[in-house]
């Protein structure tokens, strides 16, 4: 039987090459499946012709964006995932999505393989191969940059050998990854972590430090889900989209830090994520006015692990969907509205305001019309201090 | 015998008030200590006199700046302790030490009672007794605004009666606790929480989108102790109260959040803590570099436990020693210099740089010198991903 | 309006006492609800009349002996609840049952108060009062034991002084609880934790080192749920009975503690929990073979905090609902039969066998058909390794 | 020069054949290191004599029982360390241990490289390497099992061939894996997993059913490390010994489970580890009255941790250290004596007593000297329900 390889296709210079190359390796047909999840460039049509012109025997694009946005950033932003306290997973997201893509374009064209771009060095490799593990065991994996120590030179040799239809000149000194959810960009001389970041560098974000007016916005959650700016109902994607925008031209979202790879180095990562940054933060300010103290506490144990889990590409995973089982549930009353000001590279809230809310005013207050019956506390105190007094007084009596 | 009261004394309204008052109520003797844990304001020698003024038989004015900064605000910073993600502890961090220095008057001076002016309703109450409560259970506590319902009013009402020599004219609409690590204000209005805060609210910081130039710092910090800005070797205390001079004229260091109290009930809180938010972010990311990744995701969860223990008053606590000593053991190789800049109210890393470096710039790289074995990757990946793929095999045969 | 006082029923002394105390003290009207969680002792129609002759307005029975089974008993079973690794929460399992029946009778019969009989130093009054506080925050709660400092022999005088129907001469020296989960038995010599306790102690165990034949059994679970003993299809309510039976005939489930109460005190427990340990046993081994392994591993910390947060009273509370969910996520392949012997006081599992099975024989196994690549084991090795290695070239640098 | 290879050497076939065979492969000289942890079975100097016999240039026998029992056993026992709740990690202690050894050796004898005898789809070849790779990452690593497929049937082939004096017809239906903290043992009809074990697999205990009468024990404790058995002050080592007497011959630690592997697959065990069972058992009793709550529920997470770490090869890793650092401040008042009867296959705690101790008679007791102070429950029951309150009438208040 023929091989039927299913390459994971970007439109550019790598993945174009590899449609010839891996026919060529494995005497089969290539299929090309290409994902939009927000990143931009070129237009799909464009991508899947020149799929085909580079010999793929079937070429197919999916707009995947509603889905990347409702199915994997919001999962994302219920759990507050921010892998080291930072990082809001912008790859990682995305590569189950496109792994779901390339599974089913699998069963549909009788697919036999799967091949991606990744290195043997990243955590890319492992969202997509854990991801096809668990969606279709059964399908070879081929990673030409890892298996054949493929590199741009050689690609670059190999597409005018062949007369491949690829423009070979452009050349960014970025290796760039990026979607609705943020943007990655690593290059050599931030390899040198004593280096800072230049302006060049970004995209979604303008210097947060130039000066503009601030922006205003109001964002209305139903049960964890983001339904509403200032006022007018849209969809996840519609949200997203517009707050990459208004939170990017403030300059939000910015992150330079060093960072765990999975594979057990660590790296100097640069993202942009002015959209997840801001919706994130009033997330958390809304899980604050609306989530009850100890599942609070216990639910940071729970979001520290769901972001571990799919940065370290686990998505597809049982323990993944007991998280999520937690989270849907922690979620049911995150209801009601957050008022924030993006300005200066800044997302801060300033107003929260909800029907589930469980910050009772006349319990807070210090003014009239104060209801907490202080004469409790007495007897609280001292039998939440018991267990530390008794320890104490154990300690003097041991040490004499 | 005489009972002896050991008063925690602000030189206040309310506790120069106290002390007539539980003179009276007690049949017995006040001694007044007053703790300079960097909040400024008064003179402590004016203080004290006001304390004898005001009937106390004994006033004693500690100032104890050197040690809140190296044996508490040190620990936080390397617990980098922030209550709900936010919070870095700031008044729960002086009551320990508070309480520490009143153990020990009512040691010298044969105390058998202590007192405090918290309420009912608050988290300092817990923080005092549960101290008093480890450090000598046998002292009595008494809190006349929460057991004898005692209110600012009441307080004005008997220093007149009495002819206190204090001013109480003075009236400002602001409750506010501040110290070398930051500053809280409560008031009436933010009690409705969907106000935002006003300008006026601040005073460690200024405004972060008034218009100046930004600040460049670099600290030095050696197993975990920051022991220098740039390049000049400074204490504790130094750095903490060069970096509120410096972070607050950025105007870093702003939090608006509503908090879960230990009683039970949710509050509006507004904080500035420049110097703690500026060496909380260097000092994370200083761990990014030099902790290994298993120890800093385990860290995470220890970090947490060790605020929220702080923050609901066991700082004396077995519990609290126990993570002390993991703390230590992890802090070992986190030194080196953190650059930062400080702008617009965000302090900002910009290079990071460490003997104990684990970042490997040999293995991260995609350049020449690569270092790294990508032919390891693909047993990693398949033996990692093979719970994941055993489990979905499994789901598809159950479920036919 | 008359207050209506709904009062947790036993049939005993001490709540009998209570009907027309509580009448006495309120001037109000008492409403009696006795809840069958599988005790036993006297017939519900006994108890019933009982408490109307001592003078309750109404007094409700509930036979709750199969709610109790299948949506307490099972979640516990499902949480493998084992409080401080030993005791399976046998009556931090019925309180938050009776206190739904209480809230019931209350809104059915207009009450307005509700009574229990439990003292200010155990667990229980946490459990029926926090309880109440979720179900009906509106309802008062009064505790005479507690807050009236009623005693037992203040209850034996008022009763014979009012002549009410009840026995008092039939004294015990032993303080028990029991349910269909387990029993509860303290006692003041076992209050001398060098003690060792005595047969006499004992009810639903036999003791375990008396010669008899082993009983082997096979518990059939399906989605954590156990449904079938021996093949014999039962509910959950038989099962428990019945290996109650079986496995406290072989002197299974004792329980010899120092446990910690929520009050902040240790105290002394000795539990008999046959049908509870048998099952947690099983479900244990059974997860060990359908349970994925970093499921598991997190399953473990989401079981602890279920087991400590019902012992501490809070089975109606926001963070118990999101663990429930991770769980019942988590139960969804744990079906299967598990081979137990019971003897000698010990449940020992010697055989599993699961349709939906993790364990792979043919990866497993050292013989002929070994599917396992070991090459793969390589990379795998060397890459999980990596970041102690590193580490290690750190320290060896730094060190010298 | 000269490649001079440090072989973990047991004496038995396959080791004593990696002898001549390493020496072929790398054209090197090997070096045969033999560690007695405590695994029985021939006289070391017979085993050294026989490596040389087998071309070692050099052969290494180090009686390690006192280091292993003192620097493995005891911090095992102090994490209380079951992987799986279960498993006392026989040989996840051991091999740190040889590896040490291994590298001593590498060190003294000028080795480049280490081989051992592991295969490719067990745990002891990631504790081997990961261990190396912590000690001395210079060191190359090799593993023919693995490495280059060889097989027992290979084994005796080589050894018939090259006249090895090595005895190839003792064939034991079981892989075996023993040392003084227990013994494993794997064979193939237990790798169907409803096969029960049978009696002729073990060797460290009796029959648990077999008649004989109780054996009563009394152990010592000093800050975590058991001291004494019945009065006697033994060290370390021989309390291990002596248990694994006394309690083997009760029947005490028989373990049957499937357990999750590190390479991903479920494994079934059957281990033996008597002494480490009876220990654990009376150290977890002794902490439950010697530690304090919030330790006692932190150190459960921190101890299922330690174990999994050790049990994944991770001994010499950074968060280890940090884990023992908790551990070993936990520990400072587990001190006491905790008496046992061993019986019938079950170690049960029967009384316990400590200076150290935290329970309180005069707290506990119901009887008279009852110091608890009853009226403080009401206000800490009310406050400590009060967030599951806010949150009752909020769920109220939403669904209307």
């Amino acid at each position: 039987m023929t091989e039927r390889v299913v390459l994971a296709y970007s439109g550019g210079l790598d993945t174009s090459v590899a449609i010839p190359y891996l026919a060529e390796q494995t005497g089969g047909e290539v299929i090309a499946v290409a994902v939009d999840v927000g990143q931009g460039g070129e237009d799909l049509e464009v991508i899947r012709k020149r799929a085909l012109a580079c010999g793929a025997v079937e070429a197919v694009v999916v707009d995947a964006r509603e889905e990347f946005a409702s199915d994997f950033c919001v999962p994302a932003l219920q759990a507050n995932a921010l892998y080291m306290d930072r990082y809001p997973l912008v790859s990682a997201l995305s590569r189950p999505l496109i792994v779901k893509h390339l599974a089913a374009a699998a069963k549909e064209f009788g697919g036999t393989a799967v091949a991606h771009g990744c290195t043997g060095k990243g955590n890319d490799q492992v969202r997509f191969e854990a991801g096809l593990a668990a969606l279709n065991p059964d399908l070879k994996v081929i990673a030409p940059a890892r298996d054949f120590a493929w590199t741009r030179d050689k690609a670059i040799e190999y597409a005018e050998s062949k007369g491949l239809p690829i423009d070979v000149s452009a050349k960014s000194p970025y290796s760039i990854d990026q979607n609705l959810w943020g943007r990655a960009v690593e290059t050599g001389f931030l390899e040198d972590i004593w280096n800072a970041p230049i302006e060049d560098l970004y995209d979604y974000t303008s210097d947060p430090s130039a000066q503009r007016d601030p922006d205003e916005v109001v964002i209305t959650f139903r049960a964890g889900v983001p339904v509403a700016l200032d006022g007018r109902e849209l969809t996840p994607l519609q949200i997203i989209e517009e707050l990459n925008q208004r939170a990017g031209a403030q300059g939000v979202g910015r992150i330079d830090m060093v960072e765990d790879r999975l594979v057990g180095i660590k790296s100097r990562e640069v993202y942009e994520a002015p959209a997840a940054i801001a919706l994130i933060t009033a997330h958390m300010e809304l899980e604050n006015v609306t989530v009850e103290r100890d599942l609070a506490r216990f639910k940071r144990s729970v979001d520290q692990r769901w972001g571990e889990l799919v940065y370290d590409g686990l998505w597809y995973s049982p323990l993944k969907r007991s998280l999520d089982a937690f989270i849907a549930e922690s979620q049911k009353h995150v209801s009601g509205e957050i008022r924030m000001t993006l300005h200066g590279g800044r997302a801060v809230v300033t107003g929260r305001r909800s029907d589930a809310s469980l910050y009772d005013h006349d319990l807070a207050t210090y003014d009239t019309g104060d209801t907490f019956d202080q004469s409790l506390a007495k007897g609280f105190v001292e039998l939440w201090s018991l267990p530390s007094k008794i320890a104490a007084v154990r300690d003097r009596r041991v040490q004499g």
